[in-house]
Order: structure tokens, then C-alpha cells, then sequence
């Protein structure tokens, strides 16, 4: 193996660094259905936007016209202390697999949030601050997204508030305290302290709680408290901006070692992932420049994009979000305690969601066991514990590597490995104790999801 | 900060990474004591260290001429998967410390272990292997070598038993689920499956255990099963040889940026980590090539180097293993539960021993509330969450950048950041609730643990 040309690891050099998000919005001819106002169901404007959040995210959140946006010095200076993250060629994992593909990964996971999340979280931190607010509050689902806004706010001394979902809270009793180490204020969702909260609680006693849920509690904090404003992990556009940041390594560094990806693979759960690592090729196949095959791989336990309806829903379940076209299972969804937490929400990203329409990205769902069972395989030979989330596409990797073991095709395969899994111990306990369930929603579970959309649709 | 010259981390390419390991004990005129047998009290024959350590192991063990190893294809091989580590330049830290200094660190942390713990696991995995042995045998303090070991045994297809300190084992659970995530058996220590944890365990009933103590479990379990050897993570010198990847990478990686390190600073607790980032620089001092101030940082809990006695002395509590001379607190010393687990041990590596004895290291201790409180600073600004054992290391490397804004001295400072902290939650979670104790043994303590020490000494 030491002979192969292509190094394990390819690493971009600072001055490579990407300058400019991408907004691949700006090259799509069926831009994604706009954000509808909750009471009057028009289109959402900046002004109506900018009191839920920063103005200059909103700003963002609504352009579909401008496809680069500069990263501002500040960000761009905190990106390297953890980024250029590097593009792995998964030389073990093949040699394991005995397949003739060449599989690559992107490795999000290098920092202490322990995920891509980051990446977002100290754009919108810095926004934040620039606009001279206090603080911020949002929600979190497996905590990564929770402990890279933590550790945003406290490199520019804001205010923290997080609503973690209770499922999550209680099995990863040691999220909270990294947070804390970043001085943020942690809440298990539902909680007591909000309305939506309270109402949640009273109807679904013991509800392990939902992100639909969280996102609700942490608006109506944001919104009752001066100074504030909420913040959201994936699923805006804005997220898909900032997140970009890894599609545009990932194509630098096969540019740099002169590699062509022909199968590109990202876990969706709200889609910031999948959206970045796919943008800048997703932009080629939208300007018709290049084919790319891309695959979006959610727990079968939360199949938005496999069995969810394209319609207008909303974005929380206490419907104090705007309303967004997306791929759902209907707000009121509450899925199944399944361990891979950052892939528990109803809906998906607008942008993923009308790529998908368009047929630009097939989607694909893998149930849990499948999911820790490749885990764990890609742990022993790549040495890298992988987040559940994460593992949903190294799942799909691998099936693809071994169609190519079938067919003699030396395909290029590279995937999405999001985070670590250093806080996921409880569910691969229960994996190692053969003791994990998979879980498929009925037809009957999802149609009561679906009976909770709402009427805005044609 | 972006117009820096020197790039916030600086790797090398693989084709720069060491081809072989480098035995600084080559350059030493006053060479380490040799171990004796405990039986005879003769130095160690290769034929007796055979029948506990693998065959080439014993030999790297007892070389202290020969200058450099052939680091073998296979752990090469190895080493890509999570090699170089990063040599980070902490502008984050030099800024909000204020300090003219520049400030470095050789990043361990990345990969799933957790720490440089993976350079000698990998090692002594593949001496194992090539010796055709069913599996080894070793104890752990804070995991982070049981989980170095797990995985390189699993990387080779070996068993792995691995005795677990039990103040570790009961404070660190989701550590045990990573050993076992690559198939290793955990014990906690002492346990009721060796004689001499039956015995401990009924002298002292409730202890929480200590590295010496788990040492002896470990041996007489190898010793007692066909096809198994002992193997160890730190203290050796065939450890801090493999560990020498550490040091002559940090020392590549400056030659690469044109920079002299002037202060190099490592965590101390058998010598591993120190021992090999300081291998190279050692040498040119040894040489009379070049001077450097090397500073090795323990816990004022458990303070061999600067509190303790240079004599001959057990391993571990059992008395199974060859005595050394090291610095050393005495065998049967257990340490309060201090959370640094991996810096608990009551010796010191015979070959940094002989190196502070002969000048050319100093040593310094530090309190677990200072240590911890540097560890936040650091993560608050740098984005890594230090492991206990690495913040000791850190506390020192800002003291020194502290008294360079006092002197306005432009010092480069390196030390050692062994590992990450992902599993030490339930030390931070204290800290952050104030409930964190210091603890310095008084002198009756130490002298009820130099008492233990044998009459081998002139």
C-alpha cells in the first residue's frame, strides 16, 4: 500500500483554503419553494425573518441569486483551527472489502464539537455578534450541533442557550457538560420553561422529545428575550451556505491529486451535510458541466426523502417557524428513540429536497443495526469511531464498493464521515450487547404524521 | 492573524514522515540501569524478558547502542492511518494570553484512542503477530492505551486482555465500550481473577486500584496462558523508542518552518509521551549539538520525579516484574483518585530518569485545579478539549508563555498535546461544579510508600 500515488491523507494547504461560500441556489433553475409567513402564508421577507434571526442570515436565508458570498477574516481565521479537514482515501476499508473502488472520505470530525456543525455554528456566532446581540438560543439533537455553537459563542463571547432533545440528553450525559465547559446553558426539550414546552409535555407524557420540538422552545426563547436570537444547525439555506465549505475542500483536493468522484454519499438528516459536501458538484450538474451520481442515505426509522410528501409543512412543531416546501413526515412526526439523534427531524432542506425533485440526487434509507454493523467495520480498519449519523453513509459506501467488487468497476466513491462517535457509546453499547432494535415506521405511523400537514398546499 | 507566515498547523507529507524510530539511550554516556530479575537480582537476559515480552521486544528492550530501528512496512502502513499528527501553532493561545512567545503543540489526539498511545500499541501489536502469538495481555490507567491496544490488535487479528485500573474503569465507562467496540476483554483492577488482584483486593478492600497494581495482573495473566505475552504503554524503553515518531516528526516539522524550539514541555507520568518528544532534541544535547530547556510536567499528586527517591525498585505491586531504577515513589504507593489517570504511575521510564538525573530535563509538579483550569482556557480558545494527563503539560507551556510577556522574551515553546479528553467528562463535570479536590501526599505518605522499596540499593 505504501507505493500507491494517492497520499492516505490529502490535506489543503492554508493559502487553498476556500475564500467564498457557495451558494448553489444561485444555479438552480427550480429554485426551492420560498419560506411562507405562518400567519399570512406569503413569502417570508428579510424584515419578518430578522426578528427570528440575524439580519444578515436572513439576508442569506433568502437570496437564491448570489452564487459566492466572501467568509468573512474572522471566520476564515477560526476555520484554521480545525480546518482544511482532510479527504481519506480509505485504503484499509478497501483492502478489507477486496473491492476495486477507490473510496474516499471526508473527515468532519477532527474538532472538539465533533462534527461538520462547526462549520456553521461560528458563521452564525459571528453574525450574531456583529449585529451586537447577547446571546443566542437553539436546539440540538445528538448535542454536536449544540457543542459547536458553544464552542462558537464562547470564542466571541455570547451567550449560549441550548434545548437538547430529551432522548438525546439522557443518553449523552456528557454533551451537557462539554457545553457547559463552553459556558452554555443546557435544557432538556420538552422542558417546563416554555410555553410550547409545557403544552408538549402535558400531551405526551415521558415523550423522549423530537428536534421539531426543541427548534419550537428555542424560537420562543429567542423571540421572549432581549438581545437574542435563535439559531438553527441544518435545514436553512443559510447552513447549506456555510456548509459548502466542505464540498469546496472536498473538490479542491481531488482537483489536487486529480481524481474525479463518480459516486458522492452523505447522511440527511436536515441536509446541512449532504447539502455542503455535495454543493460545489451538484453546481457542475446544474450547470451541465459534469455527472456526478449522489446519494443521500436517512434511517429507515425517519425516511423523509424515501417515503415523506413534497409539500409545505412546518419547520417545528409548535408552528412558530415559518412554513418551508420540503420533503416530511409531517411536524407532528416524533420518530422512534433511534441512537442516530442528528437524523430524527421531519422534514429536509429545501434545497436537498428540490434537487432531489429535480433528480439530481437519489435518496436511499438503511436501518440501525445495518448501520452500527458497518460502524463498527470501518472502526476496526479505518480506526476512526464513526457517529451513527455518519455511519448511515459509511453503510452505503461500503454496498457501493461491493457492487463494484461484483462489476470490476474501479469506480471513485467518497463519502461524507461527518463526526465521531465518542458520544455515542450508550447506543454501541447496545449494538455490542446485541441489543439495538431496528425500527420502520407502518404505513399507519406515517399517516398520522401526514394528517398533521397542513392545508397550504395545492 | 491570517498574514502569519508560519501556517497554524504544519504537517509533513508522507513521504517526510521517519522511515525508523530513534533509541536515544545510543547517544547516552551514562546509560539507564539495567533491570534486574527480581528472582536473582542479575540484570535481564533477552532469554528471561522472552518469557514475558515478545522475542524482539526484549531485544529493542535491552539495546542501548544501537541509534536507530527500521520502523517495518506494516507499522508504516499503520501510522498513515492516523500520521503525521499536526504541529499546531497556537495563535489563538498566544493571543489571549498576550504573550510575545510562540507557542506550539504536537498534536496526539487525533484518532479514535484518543492518544500517542496508538505509535507503540501498533508496535508491539506487530511484534506479537510476527512472533505468531494468540494474543496479549496489558493493564490500562485512563483506557487511553487499552484502547490504543484494542485497536491494534484488532488492526492484526489478536486477543487483547486488557486489566483496567478501577477508578478508571468506574469513572470512564464509555472507555471499556470502545476496547470492546474493537473486541478487547476489560477487567477492572483489582479483580478476582489473578492472585495477586485476589490478594490486593483482600488487603485493601475498596481500592480503586493503581497502574502497578494492574501491571501484575496483567503479567500473571499472560504468564499463565499458552500464546500470550505482556505487553506495556509506557516506562519501557522499547516504548519511548516506537514513541520517537513523535519527536522526530515535531522535529521535521519545525526544520520544515525554519524554527528552533527553545522550551519543550511534556505531561509525565511512566515517561512515554515525554520520552519521545523529547528523543531527537535529547540527542543533540547529547551530542553537544544543540541546547535545548525541556521541562517534564507530573501531577503534584503523584510526584516521582520531583519527590521521589532514584533506586532500584519493582514495576508493580506484585513484585512479578524486573526491577528498575527509576525514580520512584515506591511499588506499593497508590496515588488518590486523581483524574489524570494516565499520570498515576509510582515510577518513571529509566531512561528519562537517567536524563533528569544527568540535567539535561527538569521537573515540575502542578495541582489538578490548575491543571483544569488551563485545560478550559486552552479549549475555550484553541477547539480541543485537552485530556487531564495533556493539560498538566499545557498548564506549564502558559506559565512559560507568561513569563515571556513579563521579560518580552519572543520564546518558542512546544510541548506535548498527548490526547483529547472525550472521555474524561466526569474530571470536567467536577471541575465545572467546583467539586474537584487537590491532593498533595504529606511526607508521611511518601515515606509509608518508600518503605516499600526493596534493599537492592547500595
Amino acid at each position: 500500500m505504501a507505493s500507491e500515488k494517492i497520499p492516505y491523507k490529502t490535506y489543503l494547504e492554508e493559502k487553498e483554503m476556500p475564500l467564498r461560500w457557495y451558494n448553489v441556489r444561485a444555479d438552480m433553475k427550480n429554485k426551492p419553494a420560498p419560506l411562507l409567513n405562518p400567519g399570512t402564508l406569503k413569502p417570508m421577507t428579510v424584515d419578518e425573518l430578522s426578528a427570528v434571526f440575524c439580519r444578515e442570515l436572513a439576508e442569506q436565508e433568502l437570496d437564491d441569486t448570489t452564487p459566492y458570498f466572501d467568509i468573512p477574516d474572522e471566520i476564515r481565521d477560526f476555520y484554521r483551527m480545525y480546518r482544511p479537514s482532510p479527504l481519506v482515501r480509505a485504503y484499509f476499508l478497501e483492502k478489507a472489502l477486496g473491492t476495486p473502488a477507490h473510496v474516499y472520505y471526508k473527515f468532519e470530525g477532527n474538532n472538539t464539537s465533533g462534527s461538520h456543525k462547526l462549520n456553521s455554528a461560528i458563521a452564525q456566532a459571528y453574525y450574531a455578534k456583529k449585529q451586537g446581540l447577547r446571546g443566542v438560543t437553539t436546539e440540538t439533537g445528538a448535542g454536536q450541533w449544540g457543542t459547536a455553537l458553544s464552542m462558537a459563542c464562547s470564542y466571541f463571547g455570547l451567550d449560549c442557550k441550548v434545548f437538547m432533545v430529551k432522548v438525546s440528553y439522557e443518553q449523552k450525559p456528557f454533551r451537557r457538560e462539554v457545553m457547559r465547559t463552553y459556558g452554555a446553558d443546557v435544557t432538556p426539550s420538552p422542558s417546563m420553561t416554555t410555553n410550547i414546552g409545557r403544552k408538549i409535555n402535558e400531551e405526551f407524557p415521558g415523550t423522549g422529545g423530537s428536534l421539531g420540538c426543541a427548534i419550537s422552545e428555542a424560537v420562543e426563547a429567542a423571540v421572549g428575550s432581549d438581545g437574542y436570537r435563535y439559531v438553527l444547525g441544518s435545514v436553512l439555506s443559510q447552513v447549506l451556505l456555510h456548509q459548502s465549505v466542505i464540498g469546496l475542500e472536498t473538490k479542491a483536493a481531488f482537483d489536487k491529486i486529480g481524481v474525479k468522484p463518480d459516486v458522492i454519499i452523505g447522511c440527511a438528516g436536515g441536509g446541512s451535510n449532504l447539502g455542503g459536501l455535495i454543493a460545489p458538484f451538484a453546481g457542475e450538474m446544474l450547470r451541465g458541466e459534469n455527472q456526478y451520481r449522489i446519494i443521500a442515505v436517512e434511517p429507515a426509522s425517519c425516511p423523509s426523502l424515501t417515503r415523506g410528501r413534497y409539500v409545505y409543512d412546518f419547520c417545528d412543531t409548535g408552528k412558530v417557524c415559518p412554513l418551508a416546501k420540503m420533503y416530511t413526515l409531517g411536524h407532528d412526526f416524533i420518530p422512534s428513540p433511534n441512537h442516530a439523534g442528528g437524523l430524527r427531524y421531519h422534514g429536509m432542506s429545501s434545497v436537498v429536497t428540490q434537487l432531489y425533485d429535480d433528480g439530481y440526487i437519489e435518496a436511499t434509507s438503511v436501518e440501525q443495526n445495518d448501520v452500527f454493523d458497518a460502524a463498527v467495520r470501518f472502526a476496526r480498519v479505518e480506526g476512526i469511531l464513526p457517529a451513527p449519523e455518519s455511519s448511515h453513509a459509511i453503510k452505503v459506501a461500503m454496498d457501493e464498493a461491493l457492487k463494484c467488487k461484483e462489476t470490476g468497476e474501479e469506480k471513485n466513491i467518497v463519502f461524507g464521515l461527518t463526526g465521531t462517535g465518542y458520544f455515542d457509546l450508550v447506543a454501541y453499547q447496545k449494538f455490542n450487547d446485541g441489543a439495538l432494535s431496528d425500527y420502520v415506521p407502518t404505513d399507519e405511523d406515517l399517516a398520522r404524521g401526514f394528517a398533521t400537514i397542513p392545508e397550504v398546499n395545492p
